[in-house]
């Protein structure tokens, strides 16, 4: 069974999805089109769904390596009792770079082949990621307070400006820049990251309207919510990717919609914080460029995008009282053409189209949890489990194969992170 | 490590449980224990989570025949035009036999011990039960509309008649009787059930406010929201297992606490079918004997507990605005010993002390998504899917060993749910 995901969102019984190199040359009815090529290795799939990768578009990769370490908090008590203090004594480039060796063999079993990321030492998320063979759109953080990685914001668009420097010919890594959000960044650096963005051609990605006390906290300081504050200085672009979109109303969405900035979703996150419900039915309706994401694994606590569709789906059926909401078709949308949309790589990602990167995934459907299967979009996204992933191909490399992860040394990864995890605890110990 | 969740919540990292035929004999630290015993048999579980079996308090296990079936529907359109012509077409003995094989086989891999069931042909759920070597609080659902097995509810108190008799003895199944809900059963039939229950000494399952129109209905009908209808006509008491509990205010929480009814929550399928949300901090905090179930799979669509216990766990922090609601060790207790006491049966499971019914499972806790672990419960509640459960071990006996489940033949019960499958798709087309 394939998933096209394609403008005709075509499923094919008995498909067959031809790569040549980092790109798919053909899609469609095997018996049609088997005869057209010689391939030099063939994938079986026989009773497995085959789709398109799917993109967690918004995350702190590094991140897993405090999963867990302070749930069921306040959030002014998780962040400033927990989350900083833990940040402030461990992130360093070894940090992130295990961190996102960890997130990678998270993100890789559970189907995911893209990731966007917001960190520090973003250049140590691009090594690990490419060197587990997956696609990511990074961005190092910009934020008005010292930060593991910078004093100051201007230091930070320094190091951003080494780290794009060194990654943008990279097939793998789009690198881009991240300033936090709209409250932790003044007016006049965020209007210094838009032109560094512009004069590099990069992605802005940013926490855009997470909280109440964000909207209301811009509302004092600049007299307009927080979308309506971006576009009054010039933030709303083509170029921005903004996570969680929680409290925003009609015309924040449609300025989201006029100026095609993509909007990524968050709902376990979003949950667990008590964030709020983000106005995911109407933003469809207004056909916002709409991905979806797991956050860090400190607010969810997985990278697991199997759950994040079930979750979107049945959060707004029960947030809008109607079970037609958010259906499985659209939730793997979000996970798929457009999360990509939302990344403004919708050219070269999420859908099986010649001409596209390969980044494919081949998922199980034969699982006592999954048996039997009446629809295919239904099942992916109310039955299926990341472990139910098989087969991963990114950019026309398989990097698992078999549930057997091919491109990182999964035994060294998880002690490595267990070093990590008893230094964070005497760290949070020595006050 | 070794979760107790008795009433000191004991956590030994280096458990040791002993197990007797079926009960439990012993459990503590490892190396004050180990020289008391002469084991005939030792299961290690280093670096797992040894803790009691979880309990599934509300589903219909055959109905994982009709899974994805009729996704993202009013519910109405649901029910009348897919989920009952369905069940009239097809819900045979032999279904409901297969339907809870396939169930019990998605159970047991995911770490569930005990489940409540109502449905039909009850003895069948029985009889697949005990040969899968599970525990069931199992309710024949009596309705006043003609059933799959019963023209009457008079013919279905019969037939419960005779499944009470044939099943009270057997150590795995607890028989019961399932008036389906307030709404589709007269005063009269719930009077002759509760007659019924206490006269055969069983159990009573019944849907309970799951919905508005629910609770609109029995106002009109009976002057009296639903709980304090069913405590005018009698039925309120230590022997009823109330599902849903939604639209409860906090006189008839008060109500569930004080007549000792047992309630199940269900968040999953509250979330799909937008029923709305059940005050489950309040009955918290009310001391109500509360669990927690995943209802059926044609409304979930998987009978997963840990995606449960996640869900629950997230969704009343969202909807009381308070990030510190359901915390991890209560979404577990749900699962377990509060489960066992909404189930009335906690003298027996729930929980790993001397005494108890020896229901337990070791889960791995050392996947990529997994690690690292500070804390087990949050571990447990917010990162471990059902595919970590290792070993399984129902009344003494080893069901599930390292992934293999030895009580049934995967194969042949999987082979069987697609011929379902085949049959149920043409039954739906032919009118």
């Amino acid at each position: 069974m394939t998933l096209a995901m394609d403008a005709e969102r075509r499923v094919f019984s008995d498909g067959l999805v031809a790569i040549r190199d980092d790109r798919i040359v053909a899609v469609g009815d095997r018996r049609e089109l088997a005869a057209r090529f010689l391939p030099r290795r063939i994938i079986h799939a026989r009773g497995d769904a085959v789709l398109p990768g799917l993109i967690n578009g918004h995350t702190h990769a590094p991140m897993v390596l405090f999963r867990g370490i302070a749930d069921d908090l306040a959030l002014h008590e998780w962040l400033t009792q927990y989350i900083f203090p833990a940040e402030a004594k461990n992130v360093s480039r070894e940090f992130v770079l295990w961190g996102t060796r960890l997130a990678c063999l998270e993100m890789i079993r559970g189907g995911t082949t893209t990731f966007a990321d917001m960190y520090y030492f973003e250049s140590a998320v691009a090594e690990a990621a490419a060197g587990a063979g997956m696609r990511g759109v990074l961005a190092e953080t910009i934020i008005d307070f010292p930060s593991p990685d910078s004093r100051t914001p201007q230091a930070g668009l320094e190091y951003t400006d080494r780290f794009v420097k060194q990654w943008r010919t990279h097939p793998l890594i789009i690198p881009a820049v991240g300033p936090h959000a709209p409250y932790t960044n003044s007016t006049e650096t965020l209007k210094q990251v838009q032109a560094f963005a512009e004069a590099h051609n990069v992605p802005i990605l940013m926490h855009v309207a997470e909280t109440r006390t964000e909207v209301e906290d811009i509302s004092k300081r600049y007299g307009a919510r927080p979308v309506e504050y971006l576009e009054r200085i010039g933030l709303l672009s083509p170029r921005l990717i903004a996570a969680h979109t929680v409290h925003i109303n009609d015309g924040e969405i449609e300025l989201l919609r006029r100026r095609q900035v993509g909007a990524v979703h968050n709902p376990q996150s979003n949950m667990k914080l008590a964030s709020g419900v983000a106005p995911v039915p109407q933003m469809i309706r207004a056909d916002v460029a709409l991905g979806l994401g797991t956050d860090g694994a400190a607010s969810n606590n997985t990278l697991d995008m199997f759950e994040a569709m079930k979750t979107a789906a049945l959060l707004h059926k029960l947030s809008t009282n109607d079970p037609k909401v958010v259906n499985a078709h659209q939730a793997l949308e979000m996970a798929t053409i457009n999360g990509a949309r939302a990344l403004h790589r919708e050219n070269e990602l999420g859908s099986l189209e010649p001409g596209k990167r390969a980044d494919l995934i081949i998922v199980g459907l034969g699982g006592p949890h999954q048996v039997p299967v009446y629809n295919v979009y239904s099942q992916l996204v109310y039955a299926t489990e990341a472990s139910d992933v098989k087969t991963v191909i990114i950019n026309g490399r398989v990097v698992m194969r078999d549930q057997r992860i091919l491109t990182l040394a999964q035994v060294t990864v998880l002690a490595k992170a267990n070093e990590f995890r008893a230094k964070i605890i005497r760290s949070l110990k020595s006050k």
